[in-house]
């Protein structure tokens, strides 16, 4: 169960009105790396834990605390689009450049769906969908993901910090990267801790290695003409996973040229040889 | 500029044809962590490449690498759909209830739409959306990114893999986890090397840390009842990063209970005090 | 079957073109709420009604009219997108600021991809798509959703009516209003019936009451901080479904703490306790 | 802020696993209208609330009490994923028709994807977007689409309910249809005092009448052949917003048949007359 | 305007319930090359039409037809779901495997969603969405379009023919069968007439041809390895616009290897040289 | 398997950066008829192809080519994306309408998201969906498909075309445009080899014609008023494929008006007669 508290994890005050940021604030709300991401990746994976408890719970305290990020960035945008000046639209563009150009950068939706305030999009209005989330039930390739999602939302937070003027915008975003900060060190460290227990930085560690072809587990194929990424830690040394030697290899082919066989009639697929009808 | 060859990078024939595991394997070609995801995530990040030459050469040397593994993929489909029994299923419904749970199985499009052939969705039908990557410009996020890609498609492909029965299959499959098993080394070695370059874990490192909130920076809030995530790596001790101790703490509230102002009235929101038409 | 009658049911001429009205209006054609999705809904309801002819004839009657209006709004988008000036546009951004806000404004696509015409998508540009509509065979939850449906309608096509300032667009929009406005008294009417029929608000009325847990049929939880939610009609008095009484509690939790099954070892989720490669 | 507790709100405990009936009941959880639906749609009306407290507060303790929702059915359907024979699949095929059926019945990615855990998806794998849900800043149009969402959830919970046999999932969906029977009453009981507090059930009601068509206000058009509409409350009669009359009328058009002006040149539109290359 | 007659266009009437099939059939009413896509394609090319009134009329005739089409397959498919039997599943698994397998086969929405209606979904229960279709304004593109849609609509519903032994079903596909041999014919001869007026074939046939990069124009790049693609009609000869001769090349590079200018600071990518934060 | 080369396959280098262009031009990459949508399609068809080796090889020459013109748009779009203004955007607003115009106009995600990278998308932000593309296994479908991406690819070249002002952007436009002749013309001569050795121009040509309804398999039906659509090709004469005439007829309706059989009641649909609960 989950309870409600009614005040802001932090405030989330804009100086004043803009309509502009608070399309672009959208992409950290409702975008593929936006808090409704980190939220509901979180909670599905602490709801479908069946590892240790810590684990699960650290999931749920962390999706727990992006709720709140909902719930600020929300409360936000809202303040950003206060008395947004969609009325009488034609005189505002004629009377005043900048008025004109700041109703083009709106997203009209904010005025005319969701009656000024903040809606569950990216900055270009894709709805948020769940297909830009992942709980898969292995912690190291899920705390992967999450460890991946706060830098790319950090990122996003970041540049959106450049973009900004209004100091309250700016004092908000420097709270929700501060803890951006934290939740890469978490992550980071959970992610230290199960790469230790498992001895293996491969997922899933629990694979049997004899099964894999082993011959090529550890070769970088030089698919693309020249050899710059000859130059890497990722081309020569011993491999990450303390199991084997890094090779750089010119491109192999294992297979022949492969060759289908003709589908039956019922199919109608087109056939060789020539049809009549 | 790419060029094609006849050859698969390894062999894709499967022992006999199985219309049922044709529709599981659609998840690691055309999923959310399938090969049409990553080859298009490398090659959007080696195309936008602005950093060092070499991490572009190696983006679009994998990335290079996944479209044979699309192809690979697309090819073992298209031979476990040969001759599918979708004729005449009254028929076989009513005679053979092992072929009839086979039709069951099988994804209708594979005969209806594709004629026999495999098709860029996932293991229920969902077509593949660019939804599913990223490329930031920020190589250690986007790296990252990769890693996640990797480890959540090796241990599909290791599903799959406990899930066949046919040897033609499997031996693909091993093919296929064993360059998972590179790519997940590669990308960890790459990241290492940025990370020691940068100094840093936090993404992005480029943003000056006082300009964010640091007495939050590495906090972890118990919003979820229980202390158990308490017994973590991430709750205590120095940071990954360095720069800070892990603390664990009970939630705390910066912000007041938000009151957003009223919409204009041509918005036509609901009001207080109560409207009168 | 369906024929078609070329005259429109309303006239759709703006006074002039507006390409940045014309991407806005769009909103109320192919968006969540706009006249596809009624049109769709109706249809489909109509189509698949197993109940009494007169409810099916309704659907159809109306699904029928709102086709009109799809062809009225896309003539009315075309009409606004007459000779959008998307020729050389460095001249255009240069010489004159209106003009470059209005280039900013419109909807590119109108452009480049429909040629000047009407598109099925929303005002920022998502393609429609029948995940905003539904049909349950239950006709008092299907004709809730167009009561739903014609009200978020007739709220968008006002707002839109006060961004306007063209007299023909706002001659159109007071039709496709006033049309609103009969549509929501007629569902609402035959939702009066339908309660009336079946002595109940509750839907499906059909499922026998005792099988529910009716302890807690009629009662409000105050899971967000604060008894704000205590003064309206839903916390106390006689429940409107004359079963019961509306109750007000502080939360309550009937279940445990869940503890979920450690997966099976071919899943490769991650396993307590620790493992070894 | 939210707080998560660890507690389940009602218990999610089946008497066995059943992987078809996991991947159904993935419904409502993630389908249309399903508790994530809800769960999102409440939440943003709470957060973007700009009317009075009540309804803001309202919209809080009823979201939150969706994300326990969410947390249960995601639980129980973890439970129904309990060991679920995806391993050796020909084995199972053929040894055992039962067994067979229910592995062409279950969501493959349950096991594939998500290592026996609930996902963010409906019955048939579709991923939750966020296109199913609305907030318009206008409670009453927003009330009727959480009673529409109310209506149609418990509708297909009822409709699980009656495909279940087991036991302790009926129990669980008989809690479930019981808040849906408390939340339909809530929602029913607010939209009527709404309709009350601003004399009218047209949305908006702000909207002065005399700016819309006021002649076509109250009709009912027979544009489906046959005149089994005109027998219903919505065709004579007094309006349900006591302000006109309902009439019932064969179709009417207002307007002249379209006809578009040719594109300008640059746009490549097919012309009249005749074009010459 | 539109007006709905009663009457099928065709009888939809199958000899008996088969829930399978209802979900099979689905492909060619909500599917990508199903009905609501021609119907919503020519619909939409009708109401943009700005050239000869004869192609708007004939695209209006076309797609008022296919929502005739809608309708009939909506009602095939409902009566393809009379009495599912959906309740009580666990007996039906056990008793009889070959109603388990059609209950494994079926679409779970056919239930639990629509109640035993059809759905604007595919096969496989992906929701229609506009993304499948197209109208540019330019009718020689359009057309193409409109052929492409019956000769892939016509594969579908010839493999669904091959698949049924409904008598009924059979039926009424040979009906749709027809139409679609009507529809290719008649787009085809619509294309003959506009290629023959503008006397070419490339669209748009309005660009001057001295603007593009003519020594491309009729070449083919040897792009795969082999050259089995040299044996066919677009390899050598004259071009089928009559206006040059087709060649057959191996690949020609004609552009340096690109090098990206490195970001601004403010957009914190990655950068060259090594970063200390 | 796939080679990478790093030269591109023409120069891809505009006079200056234009962020407003770089979103359009994201259009004929990431949209509907874009690039990555030809490549896939090609590519799937050829992977799939199970007929002749010339066909097979002539998708994945052209899938080929069209991957090099992905990565000549992305490089493209990164250059015109070079130093984007969008730091301090008040300020920008504020001083220059022209630069607040070209702000306004900008694809937001290409600084948040991308990092002045190009994306996956279309010019209004849609997400690339492999719902645009198909093969279908007939390659005379598959091959009108192709010919309508390379028209609808052409003419919205053709239309940046005309709206760009920068000659570097001009000049790899001419080079693509002549691509797309190129292809139109061989996808032309394909089919015409097609229609030649199948001997006719219906897809599939294999299905017996005397299992449809010949009766109505050359008929249109004027079902939009008016008789406009007599005037062309298709109305009269000989059919196209040489099997028929065409005739214009009155609509007719062949098939009684439907009614279905009330749902079961473990449905809860709405039945008839009124239920009392």
């Amino acid at each position: 169960m989950f309870y409600h508290i009614k005040e802001l994890q932090y405030d989330a005050k804009p100086e004043r009105p803009d309509p502009i940021f608070a399309k672009q604030l959208q992409e950290i709300l409702g975008g593929q790396y936006g808090e409704i991401s980190v939220m509901m990746q979180y909670l599905f994976q602490g709801f479908n834990g069946r590892a240790d408890k810590k684990y699960r719970d650290l999931c749920l305290d962390m999706g727990t605390e992006e709720m709140a990020h909902v719930e600020m960035l929300a409360t936000m945008i809202a303040r950003l689009l206060d008395n947004a000046p969609v009325k009488d639209q034609e005189a505002a563009y004629k009377s005043n450049p900048v008025v004109a150009a700041a109703m083009g950068g709106m997203n009209p939706q904010h005025a005319i769906v969701s009656g000024l305030g903040a809606m569950p999009v990216d900055s270009v209005g894709n709805r948020w969908t769940a297909s830009y989330i992942g709980a898969s039930g292995n912690l190291m390739a899920d705390f992967r993901a999450n460890l991946t999602a706060e830098s790319q939302g950090r990122l996003q937070a970041v540049r959106l910090y450049e973009m900004a003027t209004d100091q309250g915008v700016k004092d908000t975003l420097s709270f929700m990267i501060a803890r951006d900060t934290a939740h890469q060190n978490q992550w980071y460290a959970a992610l230290y801790e199960l790469e230790q227990r498992e001895n293996d930085i491969v997922v899933p560690s629990t694979f049997p290695r004899k099964l894999e072809k082993q011959e090529v587990s550890y070769t970088l194929y030089n698919l693309s003409e020249g050899e710059e990424s000859k130059k890497g830690r990722w081309a020569s040394g011993p491999s990450m996973d303390g199991k084997g030697q890094f090779k750089y290899s010119q491109p192999v082919s294992y297979g022949p040229a492969p060759s289908l066989t003709p589908a039956p009639k019922y199919i109608h697929d087109t056939m060789i040889p020539p049809i009549k009808s």
